[in-house]
């Protein structure tokens, strides 16, 4: 057991309008996504975190993989009504692995043309 | 003492080009800026780390703040000829506070205007 992966946290930005006009009344791109993902059946080793602006407004909207001793990845350009399984299945990927790098080929194709930015464990070694 | 921010990092992503077609025997522009910081007065509160892409390559040169509990910030479009003044004043604002929130006005202008993405620090607070 102590091999296994641990636990990873995808963050889910509800803020963002999805360079729309949104009305105030009603729920933001952002939140859409966030309650889509609730309302699936997200793996437990999975944390479904909302937070507030990922600062890829112009690409949203956008969700963020990360966690303890892993590299963070942040993906945009992301609708509810078409990428929850693109979403789950990078996620999966993601936790699987221990330090959160997943081999391109192996990485939904979404995420292989959206990647935002990445961000190293803070344990990272010099180059 | 106990008051004082905590030293801050500074990533730099020593693989980027540019952009541009670079001869294998030319040191790619992303070394360039990481030496170009070296030879500056860097504040001792803040390390200057070099790491393998930052996947922000389309909007390079890449550097990314972070530090333990703060959120982390990614930047883009900069160059070592025009920018080392505005890294280190951005990154010294930076490392002035506790969380890594600047406010957006004390920001220097490319940092407000190229902003690729942020991270809540791995202890984030549910919205």
């Amino acid at each position: 057991m102590t091999n296994q992966p641990k636990p990873a946290e995808l963050l889910v930005c509800v803020k963002c309008r999805h360079q729309e006009e949104i009305p105030e009344d009603e729920a933001r791109p952002g939140e859409v996504l966030y309650n889509a993902l609730n309302n699936t059946s997200v793996p437990p080793a999975i944390k479904v975190t909302p937070v507030e602006c990922l600062s890829n407004c112009s690409q949203g909207c956008t969700i963020a993989l990360r966690g303890a001793e892993r590299w963070s990845y942040v993906y945009g350009n992301l609708d509810a009504a078409e990428h929850l399984d693109v979403i789950l299945e990078g996620a999966s990927r993601y936790q699987a692995t221990t330090d959160g790098l997943v081999p391109w080929r192996e990485r939904p194709e979404h995420f292989r043309k959206n990647c935002i930015a990445r961000i190293p464990p803070l344990e990272v070694q010099d180059v």
